[in-house]
């Protein structure tokens, strides 16, 4: 087995139970507080991925190796930050994997873009719009700190005014108006390409799917995903106690040869102004 | 904008409407046929993807390129093939992706073996273990129609009797007796590499979650996905009627470098006859 | 233990299994015929309840004492029932009890009807509004094969004209246009009574809430009910395959005495005529 | 419409909004707090329900009827209560109504019992069985103020010595190991009559199922009960964020008219003690 040593400037995760995790940097020197007493990072580096530590209190952490959904939850945040079990259903079920090309807005804190960033390597790219730019910053942070940034273009624009790309495998949506934006999608796309969208509200899917029926796409889907924790020990295994009952409904849609009717010089979903 | 045209060899995914989807082959002088009418094939070769293209009953249908998705649900079946709500949760949670190694048992019909190939593209690899020979050849030939066969290696073999590789990123196991194989998985696994059982029981995933304890695994968690798609029209929006109450649970976990106790001779594991 | 003999004019419930059970008359000389052979009546009457019949071809029925939700959902139908957990909410949940005096709207075939009238014996009374006569012959017929009808008054009338009733515990409306229904409702119901109203689409529910927030009622809550049934067997428990995703939403409220501004000649909810 | 004047002795909901309501008692000369401000009762005896009253501060809350659910949800609490969608559920489907006689184990906080008593009126009667006497008092206390102590007997015994009852309507059973009352439940039920069984664990249902299918009972159905809020309001309606993922499984079964085999002398489901 090759051993995979701990070095400095990698981030890792310490994880004292399902509950209690932490996402450090490992630096020369430092030390990391929890309510559990504090930890030497020295002591850190130099040990294989997966070995134990010892805080000042006695207590035994484990340090693992973040994955992708690790950097996701903790991401320094701004806004409330797209679950998980969202962005694996946008993501396996609009099919972008390595190599695609796929617009995003708004880039919000990141979460999404750090995941889109994952799987289009090593030779995709994601074009990133907010137009808040104070959340880019964040962002870039989030991203960098998942080793990802490579393979991101983040650009602090109004993705309502346009989209600059083109032939592009997907246009992933989850902005508080993504309706305005289904024309602008459907020219970036390439023909067969998939648009998501991602909204809380009933009254944003209906809006988006109108627009998008409107708007050369077809095969429109809106699905909402309930995810449900189980305790799991022999003799006394249950369901847990509370869940996220609701994150957003999640809209899919390919964009089909069908040019929008010539005779429209402005795409109706902008019109629609009584949000 | 870059034109896709079909060519000969490619398959197409002829779409009526969101339950009338068809995966087919394109091949010169054929017709396909629908309770709508058949499509010549010949109609097809030279178009672009995205273009509609009429039956022989007048009826249009779209040609779109497949998404994963597609070839994951029309895959040929001999068995359950696993979700796609379920191949994304186990995807992105346990981070696999692109050069990722992983094993997986069994193939079954190879939806998720195909959902794997298609991530862990273009340098990772997927050893995929199943022990009834019948079912690799379907599974084979649902790979190859995706196209990912080069970044699958079949193998006719019972992983309850070892796995061959090391050093991997994930051990999927989408099979009866999962807790079989824990003891083999942490072998297989590189430190904080992840395990991931699929199973429609309760009882299976108990057994599987106390194998997971005793064996080194730490991080250890059980989900199930419920999802339901949204009737979306202005007016009369409302959630589907019916929906798939349930595939099955999901449990990740993440291999500690606690050794198993040194004095076990037999995975613990094994001994737990009374399935 | 007293004996409960079956006697001709009543109705038996014959339990072949969970799925194969039958609502039948007690009938003498007649025979009732199942895919497992028929069953001579006369071998039924003076046996007890609970006691096994066996059919022609030697199948073993058990026979039951209908309950309350068998005469649901057994009812002989022209439309869409309500499900037993809506109505179990629907009653519960707005108190609806001995001595309540209940309008309802529409009858439609009787299933909330029936659960009232259970539920308000022995001196209370709901007052059940059909538009549609035809559909009044249907619901008598099941409301008398459960003993009920003592306890209900049909009436067939448009509810959206007014509710003849007042001082009324609760008001149901179960019908396309709700909200065209608060104000007669706030008229019909004692302070603090209770309206619900159960509608399959969103748009329903919030014109719905809407118009109640108009029309004097407080304490509005909308809930929706999911019930999933397990397999449960040793060794192999799990949830259903299939479930029902969605029958309706359920608004509940109660009156305030607030009364509507004086301003307004018209009830707001008529003017909404857009559905 | 008849008055209805709030009088000493009762008790109301004073409500500020959903999340806020409070069940007081309605005494000459005292003062309620809240954080919105105190309010003098003496401003509330006299005043028709549906009336709104000043707090201290300005505030103003509505003084309603409480209904069956408010007693429930606003229970004084020693133990985890049952919720009114699972009480709902019980009866319901049960079919338990006016005359019904019920045993109940074990009592709680009462607040099922205090739901049973609500729809048994007015000639049926519940016996509820709890073991530790401490219990007892709270539910006592809680059934009373409801008003419903007449309908109830509340008896300090171990329910799994036997069950002093016969020929009753339904035994419901919210107690850790429910599977060692089957049979006593089997010979306190008349014929057809309804056994409840309410578990968290799926662990409890399982062994309480084999129970039933060994001691004469038939119609053995296990359902959960999932209810989510929905947030509704014109142009952002959604469900709401958080929900209770779990309370527990409910168990449905009838009593058949086979005897339990003579062979066994005791009950197969005392022997399993391995909770």
């Amino acid at each position: 087995m090759l051993s995979q040593k701990i070095v400095e400037g990698e981030y890792i995760l310490l994880y004292l139970d399902q509950r209690r995790t932490y996402l450090v940097k490992v630096e020369a020197g430092k030390t990391f507080h929890t309510h559990k007493g504090f930890i030497k990072i020295d002591d850190i580096i130099g040990k294989e991925y997966g070995s134990t530590v010892t805080s000042s209190l006695g207590v035994q952490f484990t340090v693992l190796k973040p994955l992708l959904r690790d950097y996701i939850m903790k991401s320094v945040r701004r806004t409330q930050i797209m679950y998980p079990k969202d962005i694996a259903l946008i993501i396996i079920f609009s099919g972008i994997g390595p190599g695609s090309r796929v617009a995003e807005a708004g880039t919000g804190t990141g979460a999404l873009t750090t995941a889109l960033a994952h799987y289009v390597r090593p030779n995709g790219r994601v074009y990133s719009y907010e137009v808040r730019s104070e959340f880019l910053e964040t962002a870039e942070k989030n991203i960098k700190r998942a080793g990802l940034m490579d393979y991101v273009k983040l650009k602090n624009k109004d993705v309502t005014a346009g989209i600059d790309e083109n032939n592009l495998d997907a246009v992933i949506l989850d902005m508080a108006t993504p309706w305005l934006v289904t024309l602008h999608a459907y020219k970036a796309l390439k023909p067969c390409g998939t648009l998501v969208s991602f909204s809380p509200t009933i009254d944003q899917v209906v809006k988006t799917v109108e627009a998008l029926k409107e708007n050369g796409f077809i095969d429109i889907e809106t699905v909402e995903c309930l995810m449900r924790g189980m305790q799991t020990e022999k003799g006394k295994t249950r369901p847990q106690t509370l869940m996220t009952a609701h994150t957003g409904y999640i809209t899919f849609a390919r964009k089909a040869l069908k040019p929008p009717p010539a005779e429209k010089k402005e795409p109706k979903g902008i019109a629609n102004n009584d949000v």
